[in-house]
């Protein structure tokens, strides 16, 4: 059945009910979900976070390499992305959808039941939004969290001589992309983490969470790539960073892929959402042994405002401009 | 200039300097606006409260009517206006705009200063956003607030006896719409009040406070239309209502306009972002007194669920189906 056939309220009350169902709506603090003016919620903590983040049809997604359901989770997931880059906890999402009429009803179904699993993964409520008419796909997820007083994780709070590290492992989204985009057959113990890293990105909330807790307070989520958030992160701090190549840890299964093309998708590829973040060697060290995925710390901050160094695997130093993706300007060299 | 010309970044820190000179931005109680991961500010109040709302181009505005000005203060307005109609205080926004790459720099910037004279007037922060591709204009804002323990306002507090009550004067907007898209001339006392009423609508926020302040505990607000949002507050609250046309405040340029069309406008017409409320009738009589623009009664709650009642002007009662905006449906009989 379409959307236009169902209608916007009968389109809510399936919605809703799927929130229900799996039990991401009222709860525990919760005091008004879908369908009152506003969501409404207890706060528990000092200080209040929020961050919201668009996908666009044939723009940031296309419905021929994504399900309705991987791009549920991932609506939330970049966003849950955002509060653990801060070292908060995701507390309440809001939902706009833009559709055309024509649209299946039970796509949006399967979408929100991609966005309750992730929703539920990670102890977050959806307790609202809207729908509307468009002309293509267009979901807006906007979520609010929490972060205790002191605990925050900022792109400001980078100084010389702090250790860079990043949790996981990078290069996979980006790999994973391309074997979609070009439908390249692999054995599925190549295919499925490539698959699992684009589609069903896990954000980094409770190792958001311990960092903040030992005291690291420099942090941002790779969305745009590597040396494109390391370009954030020092251009917010006023400071540069020298990395090592050799020390990047790049996914294996996208090695396997791509060879050594895996290093530039690890680079610049983006869509990882792992941890790059920055602190005193010793607090690194605490916080990486109470952390249950790899940390590899890949370099340090440097005094130089502005320039990003990387020592590549055969030894020389280069200055990296930062490149990463743009919207209307594309990719920069 | 382009957007495309200008770059996401380029046109992010254009934004956020007209914030900056707004004073809309950093302040008291906000910590990080543009430019982190996450907007961060401190809480105030035990309960946060979260809505938001899409303007998508020639689906709920077209650029040839309204101005990037008006479309900027409208699209913010609309969400303080449901945080009014929770009693609550607007607080944060987050704005994501979907533009296609010929978009006008300059266009976006005058959007960003409509939005900034709002959240000025209603002291309001904006701290970021995100701004991407896409092939029509997609505004999404989504505004947290906050309001005191006890004194929420909601859609299921509407009792059976309550009386009816609603703030300012309705039909305006409605009126707005039509004069401008049918572009018909009227002389300026007619017209300027239609206008403003369409295109800069004034959410009735610190009066949503005041009625929670003298113990109403059921409001909405009306961007459907007065039957249609008045549909709403009796389902959600399990009671009907009987209404008087003859009590309905109809604005008396839409009258004016429009003779006896303008009570069809101001039943049905919506947008107008007043507050439509029920209470004991001598709380809504103490809260009427402190409120310093109009305050009509126009009838009362009943406890006959799911229905509601219009007295005509010639005296006939009758039942009125809900109607009303709903997409996908269209408008309904």
């Amino acid at each position: 059945m379409k959307v236009c056939e169902i209608g916007e309220f009968g389109l809510i009350e399936k919605l809703r009910r799927i929130v229900d169902r799996a039990g991401v709506g009222l709860g525990e603090g919760v005091l008004l979900g879908i369908g009152d003016d506003a969501a409404a919620w207890r706060a528990t903590r000092a200080i209040q976070l929020g961050t919201t983040d668009t996908l666009v049809q044939n723009v940031h997604f296309t419905l021929e390499t994504i399900s309705w359901r991987d791009l549920g989770w991932k609506a939330l997931a970049v966003n849950i992305s955002d509060i653990a880059a801060m070292g908060g906890t995701p507390e309440v999402a809001l939902v706009s959808l833009g559709l055309p009429s024509e649209t299946e009803a039970g796509g949006i179904e399967e979408f929100y039941e991609g966005m309750a699993e992730c929703a539920r993964a990670f102890r977050t409520a959806i307790l609202g939004g809207n729908v509307s008419e468009s002309p293509v796909i267009v979901i807006t997820v906007a979520l609010a969290g929490s972060v205790e007083e002191g605990k925050m994780l900022t792109r400001s709070a980078a100084r010389s001589g702090d250790t860079i590290a990043v949790t996981g492992y990078l290069g996979a989204s980006a790999a994973g992309f391309r074997v979609f985009a070009h439908q390249t057959q692999w054995p599925p113990e190549v295919h499925r983490p490539l698959r699992e890293a684009h589609f069903r990105p896990q954000p980094r909330s409770d190792e958001g969470q311990t960092l903040a807790r030992h005291g690291v307070r420099a942090a941002i989520d790779i969305s745009d790539g590597l040396i494109a958030d390391l370009w954030h992160l020092c251009e917010a701090s006023g400071v540069g960073a020298r990395i090592r190549e050799m020390d990047i840890p790049v996914h294996s299964a996208a090695v396997h892929a791509f060879g050594e093309e895996a290093w530039e998708l690890a680079l610049s590829g983006g869509e990882d959402y792992e941890l790059l973040f920055a602190a005193p060697e010793p607090v690194i060290e605490r916080a990486r042994r109470d952390i249950r995925i790899p940390v590899s710390v890949i370099g340090e901050i440097t005094g130089e405002a502005g320039k990003v160094r990387l020592i590549s695997r055969s030894g020389e130093e280069r200055e990296v401009w930062r490149g990463g993706w743009e919207h209307f300007g594309g990719r920069r060299a």
